[in-house]
Formats: C-alpha cells, structure tokens, sequence
C-alpha cells in the first residue's frame, strides 16, 4: 500500500539508533528512549496559503530528519510502524 | 438518504480490517483498534478563503484514506454508521 | 414571532427520529439521544469577511441539515425549542 | 446618563417574558430563567476592519434581540440594570 | 510624573460612585463594588495595523468611561491609584 | 557584556521606589513589591509585519516605562539583574 | 552528523557559565541553574510569510545568544546536548 499524506505532512520510518552504551553493553529495548530520526518515505505537496498558492515542504523524500519526540500519529501499513508528520514537527534534517 | 458535506468536511465509511492475527487467531471484537481506514462517500465544496474563493479539497468522493483515530463526528444513515471528518484530519490517501 | 439570525447563524427545528427499534419496542424519551437532523427555519446573511464582503451561507431556509450533536444554543420561541446554530456546526446537508 | 457603546458592542435592556405559565401560575422570580430577549438602547459605530475601515452593525437602536444568556457585562445606569453585548453575542433578532 | 501610554492602552482614574443607598444609609467600603466608572487621564497613540497604520482610538482625554471590572492593571502614580485599561476593556463612553 | 534583544523586546532595569512609607519607616525587603518602573537599556528592531517591514518600537533607550509585574524573563547580566520584556508587556512611559 | 534547522529554528550549544560562586566556592552540579546562553551552530532559512516570502532570521551562525530558560527541544547529536530552539525563544544576541 503505497501513502500519499495530506497538505503540509510527510511520512517517516524511524531510524533505529545503535542500543549500544558507550561501554558495550547492549540496552534492552525498555532502557531505550523512542527515535527521533528518521527517513522521510513520503510528502504532500504542501499547505495552501491565503492566496491559494501551494507552499511547498522544504523536505523531499529521502531526506534524514530530526524530528520532535512527541509529535506526530503513528500508523502500522503492511506491518511496518510508520510515523505521519507536518512539517512543523521536523526540527531539522540531516544535511548530506 | 443522500448527504452532501458542507465546506471542507468529507463522509467516510470505515474500512474494516482483517481481524486475523499473524498466527491466524480471530480477534473478538473488543480487542481491535476502531478503523484508521475508510472509503470516501462525499466531499464538500471546500473552504472559503479570505477572498471569498473556494479552496478545492484534495480527497475526492471514493478515496482511501488514513484519517486521525480520534478525529470526526460518527452520524448514523440509514442503519450504517460514518464519519464525518474535516479534511484536516485526514492523514494521508492511499495512492492509486 | 419571527425572528431574523444574524451573521452566519441558522435557526433549526430538530426532527424527530422515529422512536421505535428494529425489534419494534417503542423507546421512552430518556433513552433516546439528542436529535441531530433539524430542518432550517431560517438564515443569516452571513459573515462578513476581512474586505468587508458578505459571504453567503451555504445552507438555504427549508434544507434538512445534520448538525453536530453539543453544538447552538437552544432557544424557545411560542411554545417551540429551536436551536440557533452557526452554519460551522452543520456536518452535511441532506441532498435533494 | 447617555452611554455610546464602543466598536460592536449595544446596550441592551432585557424584556421581562410574562412570569406566568400555562396553567395560570405565576411564578416566583427565582423559578425564572434570566432573560435572553431585550431591547437595544444604544449601538456603536462598529469595529474597524484589517483596512481601517469601520463594520457597521446589523443591529440598530430599537431593535429587539435574542441574546446567548451568559454573555455579555451587566451594569447599572441610573437604577437601571443594562447588559453590554458585543453583536456577536446576539443571535437572532426579532424581525418586524 | 506624567505617563503616555503604549499603544491602545489608556489610563483612567475611578470615579467613586455616591456610597449610599436609596433608603440613605451611607455603606461602608467593603459593601461597595470596585467602581466601574473612570475618567480618563491620557490615551495612546493606537495600535499599529497590518498595514502599518496608527488605529487612532475612540476615546480621547478627558471621556468619562464605562469599563469591565476585572479588566486592566492597577498602577500607583504619585500616591494615586490609576488603572492602566486596552480600549477593548471599555465597554462604552458617557455621552456628552 | 552588550545585549542586543530580538524583535519586539526590550531590556529593562528595574528602578527601585523608596522604600520608606509615609509614615518615615523603612520597610523591610520582603515588604516591598516586585517593582514596575524601570530604565530601557537597549531594545531590539522591531517585529516584522506581514509584509516583511519592521515595525519599529516606541519605547528607546534611555525611557523610563511602567511595566506589568508578572511579564518578561529575568536574566541576570554581569552580575546585575534585568528584564527582557516584549513591547506589549510595557503598560506607559514615562511622559519627558 | 551535520544538521540544518527547518524554517525559523535554529541549533545551539549551551555556553556553561563558570560554576565559581563570587566567594570562591565550586558549586556543585545540582546547584547551578540550567544554563541560558548559548553559541549558535546552525540557522534555519526562515519561516515563509503569508505572501511565500522567506523571513530571513536576526540571529547567524556563531552568534551568542541569550534564550528563555524552558524553550526548545533538547537533542543529542554525536554524544554531544545541543538545543533546537525558535527565533523566538531568543532573547537577545550578545553584540559584538
């Protein structure tokens, strides 16, 4: 199932960090804190200003992002946890 | 009874899931999450914006989409229950 | 007493749902829910917007109109409960 | 004293509804509700628009008017107890 | 020391009401109310609009006022306490 | 070390009243309110409006103003406790 | 991992202030304040107008800022806190 999101929001897979501490000890999955970086799999095509003009996201598909702990609504399609953003809850992406 | 939405407000009708757990076990009823998923019935003609034009909606009238859990007003037509959501609230539509 | 609502505003009288269940048990009037369909008694001319233009409802004297449940302020007017809406709290029309 | 509302707001006094009900009671003044229809005393020359320009309200001196029954600010002029609305707290008036 | 206020602001000093009632006992202070009736002192310039702008205010120097009770900030200028008020916190003027 | 503060805020330094009641008794520093006259430091360009113009302040260095007690952000600067406080926070100036 | 803040964000390292009380006492970690200043490491390339216009920011990379004590989100980025926050939350630069 292929998603196109809405206006200003784009679709994220979390990146799984490396659970290793500093001193080799792997971290069960408990002891971890939720991701914050991501991949962007998917964007709309942006909000429409009071002119009925498209704004365009600053984010493309591909794009590694920051983004805010809290935000978003997660969803599961095809058995993968996905993660649906706008644009207003990246914090900042990961520049090439 | 036939509805048609006002401004940027959508009727859907949940798409209910596969109830059947990897392993194969049904889920009683209770034990599955409400739909995230639904078909698109009508659309309404859109918002107007500050300059008294219509603003078009995105979603049209037999869409899938992925729409927020907690967001819409559920009406019941005609012995069927649905939804009515704002445009804003949906998520995402499933692409072609 | 007539009465003219200003603004966006519509005056609605509730219709009642027929109050018998599907095994045909006439149900008393506490175990009904609050009515949502309504029938517009009358109009505003609308909001103005920020150029000082009057922006038209959508809704017409004589629609049926679903409205969301919590939504106007009950009024009574010769004996009548009418409910004054504003046009936001109407979901859909019913289509001709 | 003389009193010119500021911007949308009116000075209203309310109309006492005959305290008397169908069976030819007359009630007590602490078993009626507080009144929601009055008499518009004084209007204001209207807020000033994002364009400077001022927007006339729909309602005029000797009006009659339904009003939302926990708006506005009570005050007392010369004895008399008054309630400065803003218009947006009138819902519908009485038309002619 | 003499103030200018800021924007929309205004400061107005309380104009006591007679302290006794009808029947001519003289109240004590607790009894009355906090006096709702000023007179105004000195007026900003206006707010600037969305254009840059100067919205000039309607009230002027010297305007005996009407204002919301709880509105404002208490101030004490030269052992006088004054009240420093936005336009929108005045309900109407005394008309000359 | 020289601040220079963002948009519309300002940096203020609290001026301290008398703090000896009419009465010629010195009061104690807990006995004295948080002040709310002070001396602006520097203050910042000014906010950009809607169409990308500065909306310079008119509060400069160098006035004395009256401020709300509860607004701004305590910094401490070299030692010496200011205020940063937005334009909207100061109530009047002192008039020259 | 280098990181470019969306729109009006900007990245900051927080500038720990000496821990040395004025009589010679190290303070110990507990007893210091979280701290306010900060040197900025990345800016957004602002946030778009209502006309699609971009507002280029006040602050620049190597700044030194002064920011409200519970703003922004706090990150970790190769082992090392950084701090996204918004222009707003910006205080005031440290000029030259």
């Amino acid at each position: 199932m292929k998603l196109k999101p809405l206006g200003d929001r784009l679709i994220v897979k979390a990146v799984e960090e490396e659970a290793t501490t500093a001193s080799g000890i792997v971290l069960p999955d408990t002891a971890k804190e939720k991701p914050q970086k991501g991949k962007v799999l998917a964007v709309g095509d942006g909000k429409l200003d009071d002119n009925g003009t498209r704004q365009p996201l600053d984010v493309v598909e591909g794009d590694e992002v920051l983004y805010s702990k809290y935000g978003g609504t997660e969803i599961t399609v095809d058995g993968e946890d996905l993660l649906v953003l706008r644009e207003s809850d990246v914090l900042a992406k990961v520049a090439g």
